[in-house]
């Protein structure tokens, strides 16, 4: 048995839960702040038997990979001409920090 | 030492604290949403001494176990009378899903 | 890799972020309740390689040891004389509460 304990961005938050739910992994998740990620984030805790790790690993990097986002350009406030990009620029968002941890004991009441 | 991570029902969440309290373990509870239970959870973290966590284990059973309780039967909105149970059902409330994780080091400042 | 799980009050939860953000160290926060130190309180997730554990345990130490701090005295409502400390009094603040957990796998997606 496993915890893997697994930061992700709010915006593929709700993606990776019915994710894991559609291949019958349950998930509790957390609320946090900052640190790994910039964004918002959520913690997930995934209680996995050990020869399911890599499967969830799996879930976790389809739904959440960090990748590139083109964002429209926006007009800056007070007209300050100089860092006005005026043509769409690629972001990067996503991304997943990811920690398993061994379970010596696990108990369902 | 361990840290007992425990996910429990909301509303089994102040009468563990207080459990936990009374035989003198300390907690910190995270608040937390869906996936191991439906409902609302709370999670907690507990350290404790190795020769504690059946203790521990036997608290969090006795106040957050899963059990039926009896619901009172509610009117369908809209009026649809094929699926109205006129009589008291039981649902399934409570429920705990306990992980206990190694701890190399623990320190207090 | 280990996993460094720390709970601070909420007055030093800023300070230790800008502290371990300084030393390029990464936390998640997760907002917490309760328990170990008895006002509002963050939990902190810090992800670090072996050697780097005992200076991110510095870092917590120097940001939240507890420690005496002098508080003004308050005229007590409804006037009960016989509880009144004319001069300010020291109270306890601060403190943290940490595990070290190990890490088997770690990944960034
Ligand atoms: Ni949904
Ligand atoms: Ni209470
Ligand atoms: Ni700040």
């Amino acid at each position: 048995m496993k915890l893997i304990i697994a930061v992700v961005q709010d915006k593929d938050s709700n993606r990776l839960s019915h994710a894991l739910v559609k291949a019958d992994f349950r998930a509790t998740k957390l609320a946090s702040t900052g640190g790994f990620l910039k964004a918002g984030n959520t913690t997930f805790l995934i209680g996995v038997e050990d020869e399911k790790v890599s499967g969830v690993l799996e879930i976790i990097k389809s739904n959440c990979k960090a990748r590139e986002q083109l964002v429209a350009p926006v007009s800056p406030m007070g007209g300050n001409a100089d860092s006005y990009v005026p043509y769409p620029v690629e972001i990067q968002v996503g991304g997943a920090t990811v920690f398993v941890v061994p379970v010596e004991q696990f108990e369902q009441f």
